[in-house]
């Protein structure tokens, strides 16, 4: 049975204006830009597209200028999700009329809900949509979708996938098991970067990775080799991705370090929406000399001029390090020293 | 020094029409009842109020309509959080021009923020805001709002105040020990019902309390006595008030429970934005004939006809015997028994 | 009815010597001074008193020299906790040879268990121990317990009273409703310093803080202030032990910052038993400086000789500032500078 | 570099005989059958093995019998966590004598340390060890080993591996790139039994496996399919091994859901340390009689004579299928339906 979703989808980055607008141009760009490096759908309004920290209006723009942009060369997973369920669902049929392939909803959130209610919750929507509808757990911000809940829903035929940002390979491995005898059809998806491959060999279909936004052709590239039988050569890239995800998860809030990164492949993505302070102004100028330094190891990007450091895995430390590097070759440059 | 904000405010639910649209005249109606059972403020656009369900154009009728009704004779605080500090900025004017007495801005959440974060988040706000903002730290939901963090913002004269829903008394003293000498007009709100009075022992000097939405005169007794130095009366209505805010809070999905409640005290709340599953229908039904007797024995609402069974504190077995008792009851009605 | 546990009890710290055994002679001096000012009771084998670092057999002769050292002056309630229950009931028994008036029995850590487990983990304790027993509630570290766990526990005689340490002055309120009704002599003792007087009014007999084991003579004059009904004076002493606790608490792995502070009271405590990093054991120093200005602020200890700097509330820069503080002494005194 | 551990090790619970003491006689059949099964090593004292619950002398003991009946067949991992540094090292002195091959010492626990704490710990044990030492981290149970403490770890040859509970596949991948390059000889062993073949594809040596206590023939039919390049039949037994684990896991208070399914391999295990409840010792009937129909769907024990209910995926409604089946067969025998 073909599945409807599968492989890597990048969930993509909104690049702003200098007035803090959606940069369409830029946008549509970067939509390119990531189906020319191979990825194989995209994902906005995702976690990473900070699908909260635009207006309504806004997030139905992100979807129709990827939509447009696409024409047709990947599938869209578009995220749906609005205040309530009447909203989440013209926000499905519009979608629909979009071209989107399917719908991705994260469970509810703010408030924690209880199974039941979350079951309640993608009910309303599955019985309602015109579009296909990926459910979406992410239990770090909102509320889990767990086994029993997930059985239950995979009852609406509307219902094909569920997109799990958990990083539990274990519990892909119980989705699977639980809802593959019923629904072979049904799509999984991890949104953990840096497990993709075990995750793959547990039953998962693919991935939404915002680590191919970044470096789509690597995240490609690993991929291929896993589906060419090269698990091996798969692995090596796999267990060099970690760097490169740690550093830009866990080195700023989220998804301010995939910002940062990205920004490194020629794109502006301006200022985001959530204001930094001084100090986060200035660590993330030090925190982009790193991820350039990282980013110039897997030759995708050059290294910085003044060279890198050989990097410690004490983040802290290395960027320290890389910017005292930096201003010494200036100070060389400038025969002050 | 006069505060600008003290006592008991509700953070008000919203009443919704069969359609699920906003009931004006039903909200109109509960404004004036709370105001008339003596609650010192309103607080709609909270978490009671279900902010997150409501479109931004609900959420700004809500607070003209609450405004208006109010016509001044409590002052109210108005909860402003939209998709990111553009929009927020945007909704302070605007509840400014509407009349609030002041903003209350929930601390950024679905993204867990850095304390940093959090700073420049609110200070955005506090540096552009024509009205006055009360930071609203609620951690179970949102990013933590911490001591450093509140020390940095208490700088801003615009921000006049916290309203903390933690729970956690201790805090509450540290709050007072590190604002208070520099801050004395900074304002302490407790949003955690069930120690309004070991709070305003520490300093606090009010509460945003659900409870009052359900029972204003009960929570304004409750206020009176300690205000009065009676504060061993004022204990004994803290202390049974413990069982109604229980029931309410930890019996259904927050905050189904409350709504449940209020229905109780004569409003058509409507079904909520959030659906409910069959089991939670049901369930429902019974949760509200014990909610009853609890209210029943306060003295605010009539007992069920079929009479109360005597609580055991165990929740599922009251509910069970409850709604026995009411089957009973009709059977024998009915002569079948 | 007298209730068999209430007031300020001291979880007492056990003094090592240079070897690393228990400092017989100096722990009797400390049970002496304790005593001398006005604690009410001891605790020794508490988790302030770090018994899971002891031995069995230390464990025992800790109480034993405890017990033969208070004669009678003061109740003791000796931990009892032990590999098992079999184990525990024995050291009740023995505990009660040596003259405790109760154990305290932590409740099961390590795995964590349900509510069924815990109840029959005290149920197996309280039929078979010769000497009463107070339930020790503290979820941040063993297995928590529940109020319905609570109420089945209150029924076996045996079973007298609830250390809490969890914090919680809520929690406290729903121990109390729960069980005085039914036990009216049940005794509540709260582990949290910081909000004794707010659990007091929720019905709280008393409290068994490690704060007492360094400033006996305030807590006592706080609880005496409570008793005689100054409240205002007993929450002034409330909300200034606050930073003691929170300095003691939080700058260091507990109970360190604990250990320090006694040793300023003029006990040699020795090394504890897990080890220090040498980051840590300079950190200890600095520490102990602000912990000596804190107390002298108190009165109970002379300030260092170089003067106290202001303290910021920021931990980490007054530990800087007061050690900084003390090298300019140093190099004026010796005409360096 | 041969690694000192690798493959299958049984952390073995110690059977208890009907006066609650070690029974060593089955104890020494059950070290037998184990190896005669194929696990590559034997793990006692650790947390499947309840090493909490015995006091230290029967802990030495545990480790006496299991070393004298190995016999050296495979290597001996002595978990030898005791109450301090001090002991900890005397117990490591005498499992050095007893023969075992390394010893395996869990985080502190109870108190949740620091890093440096954590790091201060293991070294003061890691210097005065003769034998060496395998780092234990079980974030759920004590305190986490994260990754720089690891790697200052590493550092000291005595520490030559990590056990990992964690059950996190891309933490296992961090450590490996992270020790690997200047320890190719450091082991990683996982604890986590549902992701073993996922961890070894990130370059775990093996896992201490709970699950080996019960099917060892299937967890080394699953290692030695991964060895032997059949991923894809490994994986197959892996993913039907969640079930087990699961059951065993969730089902009951750790691991008295391990010990009911070893019972079933024809060992008298006797009554746990840690006391059961009536419900639970009902529930416990139940539960063994559904791990018996998944025990003989792998074929290593008979299913039982009223045969087995396909079970739902839901344990709880599994349990009461299966006990009605087993009613009903014994009405029908005795001829009463």
């Amino acid at each position: 049975m073909t599945k409807p979703l599968s492989g890597i989808f990048t969930p993509n980055i909104v690049p702003l204006d200098p007035r803090g607008e959606i940069n369409e141009g830029e946008l549509r760009r970067y939509v390119d830009w990531l189906i020319d490096r191979g990825v194989h759908g995209l994902y906005p309004n995702g976690s990473t597209g900070e699908f909260t920290r635009f207006t309504p209006d806004e997030r139905k723009r992100i979807i129709k200028i990827v939509c447009e942009q696409t024409k047709g060369r990947v599938p869209i997973l578009a995220g749906a999700a609005e205040a309530n369920t009447r909203e989440t669902i013209k926000a499905c049929e519009l979608y629909h009329e979009y071209g989107a392939r399917a719908v991705a909803i994260v469970s509810p959130f703010y408030y924690k809900l209880s199974p039941d209610s979350v079951y309640a919750y993608f009910r309303e929507i599955a019985t309602n949509s015109p579009i296909d509808v990926t459910l979406y757990n992410i239990p770090m911000f909102a509320s889990p979708i767990d086994i029993p809940t997930l059985r239950r829903l995979s009852e609406f035929d509307r219902v094909i996938g569920i997109k799990d940002s958990s990083g539990d390979v274990a519990f892909m491995g119980r989705m699977v098991n639980t809802i593959r005898p019923n629904r072979p059809d049904f799509v999984f998806l991890t949104g953990w970067d840096v497990v993709l491959i075990p995750m793959m060999l547990m039953g998962a279909d693919g991935g939404t990775n915002a680590t191919s936004g970044v470096v789509p052709e690597l995240m490609r590239r690993m991929w291929d080799l896993y589906q060419g039988k090269q698990q091996d050569a798969a692995m090596e890239i796999q267990l060099r991705l970690i760097e490169l995800f740690d550093t830009m998860l866990y080195s700023a809030d989220f998804p301010e370090g995939f910002r940062a990164a990205v920004e490194l492949r020629g794109f502006e993505f301006g200022k985001g929406r959530q204001p930094l302070s001084e100090a986060q102004s200035v660590d993330r100028v030090a925190l982009q000399r790193v991820l350039q330094c990282i980013l110039a190891d897997f030759g995708v990007v050059d290294a910085p001029l003044e060279g890198c450091v050989t990097r410690s895995g004490d983040l802290e430390r290395d960027k320290v390090a890389q910017i005292a590097q930096e201003v010494m070759s200036k100070l060389r440059e400038r025969g002050v020293i």
